[in-house]
């Protein structure tokens, strides 16, 4: 939760007129987003119709550089029908402007909420509206690195340092080496890539009952291994908070749900375990290092890592493999 | 800013089902309110007719026995024509409930921002709202007692201790001292009491364009000299942040506003430079005594003391004490 930066209202009031929205009427700082400020804004047209959006402020964390690629995904996959928020262009038509020095873009708010125990159906909901993105982005022409792949959690690892590792975990610096390593030999780079979100934790998705009404936060879209999402979300999905439990009602669910849009191909599916176990060392890897690195005095309380051990260990385990052959 | 407590999807669906304002669509942690947290809730009913609300949850600072007061007193101000939210009472006619055994209160949303740099036009429109409270209150029969009257200020003072006010200003123990002799010898106690906001800040009115839409959070409310209420909002709204500055426009507006809705008595206007004294003693204590005491990994910022200190020179100083005789 953060609001970084202050804007008084006569501030906001400006910002706002910057775009063809009608006038402020209400602008409440909300408590989300870890590397960004975020405002839900109000204004009032003319003739007094009401309208929503939320205010980002990027703050340090995000290369500015890649905000052409995220603002015009989200226009994208809105033009294309899926539940994402489009980005409002300012009167010069530009995605994103600068405020002392930051950028801000103006969003459509999305009403929904994000749900901390899905149901079966919310999962197989998710499910299909991931693989719509999917579809969705083969005629997007944006390409972004994924600045969280197999490298990036190498390099987190070593920054947290065995020493580091071993106090989450006696034996957490041994099964990261060994499972780099394992990884490293047999990823599969060959399957099919595309814009993926990356992300998809239920933190991301807005439901209204069993519908997603919003796919939010693509500030980890990359081009990457389509059914890496796949595994990304079955991560973020289909357990428990510690990673104690895994819920294979859910996990079929959301698998019959992407397939019923998008089915796997063989090759696709018989990588979901390894690319779940990648997924599983991508959040162990943030997770472990902001644990490590994060100050007693931050705004941020940073999440558990050892619930991203618990799946790896689920993922990794030979008699777990077929769970990715069953769907409903 | 802060939301202290963490409050998931279906648990707020449950929450909101209590009363009888349609289904949860929408619930976002705001960056309000330092002794509570709140949520900005959006419900539709089953015409899909959206309506808004903030969801408040008292957390520890908060003596839940004087909640009766401040709801009730929000439902007395807007019953008669106050713009202040009124309290959404629950399916058993209940102003709040419990949720894991704190607090829960359901408030009209209202727009508006909170100016940070008012205009004389905006001074004049708090004035009126504030004295249409004071005529309002005539007939509520609700009272409590001042906890942050001179009495609290002497405690917060000694908390701070002399070698803690010495670190704020190598004179500020000495200021505060003579400061509290002077106001314990010379406080008019027998001017008109009722009901006062008591806490009148620009954050706590919400504006649009010059019209007060909002006058918010009564957690300060109680049973006091009806003009501290001018002098306290006075301190608030008339000088630069740091209270450097005096803006006698602001004043005049400020207090003709007053005037045109409640004139002042003579006694009440002669009291004035002493109540504002008084009030200036009132946040340079709490503001001192937060300062001194906020751990630093708190989420919230302390405010500046002095800023508090500035005005207390201000309105102590004889040459000032005409600005209350003027209004536009």
């Amino acid at each position: 939760m953060a609001v970084y930066t202050q804007i008084g209202a006569e501030t906001m009031a400006r910002i706002i007129a910057e775009f063809d929205v009608g006038t402020l009427v209400s602008a409440k700082g909300i408590a989300e987003g870890v590397s960004n400020s975020n405002w839900l804004i109000e204004t009032a047209s003319e003739a007094g119709e009401s309208q929503r959006f939320i205010l980002t402020m990027y703050e340090s964390r995000l290369d500015t550089g890649d905000l052409p690629f995220f603002l015009g995904l989200l226009d994208h996959l809105a033009a294309c029908g899926c539940p994402v928020p489009r980005t409002i262009h300012d009167r010069d038509d530009r995605p994103f402007r600068f405020h002392d020095g930051k950028a801000l873009a103006l969003i459509e708010f999305l009403s929904g909420v994000s749900v901390s125990d899905p149901t079966a159906k919310q999962a197989r909901a998710v499910g299909q509206a991931l693989a719509r993105t999917h579809l969705a982005v083969a005629d997007f022409e944006g390409t972004r690195a994924n600045s969280m792949g197999p490298d990036a959690w190498k390099k987190l690892f070593d920054d947290c340092r065995p020493e580091g590792l071993r106090t989450l975990h006696p034996d957490l610096a041994g099964t990261v080496a060994s499972e780099l390593a394992f990884l490293e030999a047999h990823w599969p780079e060959s399957l099919p890539h595309s814009v993926i979100h990356a992300d998809l934790f239920p933190d991301n998705v807005l439901m209204l009952d069993d519908e997603v009404s919003g796919l939010i936060d693509f500030y980890f879209a990359c081009t990457e291994i389509t059914a890496y999402d796949v595994a990304v979300t079955h991560a973020a999905w289909c357990f428990n908070d510690d990673g104690t439990h895994f819920d294979e009602e859910i996990s079929m669910a959301f698998l019959a749900g992407y397939e019923s849009v998008r089915p796997l191909s063989s090759e696709e599916r018989s990588a979901l375990p390894i690319l779940a176990r990648g997924a599983s060392m991508r959040f162990l890897a943030t997770r472990a290092y902001d644990w490590l690195n994060t100050p007693d005095d931050a705004l941020v309380t940073p999440k558990d890592p050892l619930a991203f051990a618990q799946r790896l260990a689920f993922y990794s385990d030979p008699a777990n493999a077929a769970i990715f052959n069953r769907t409903e």
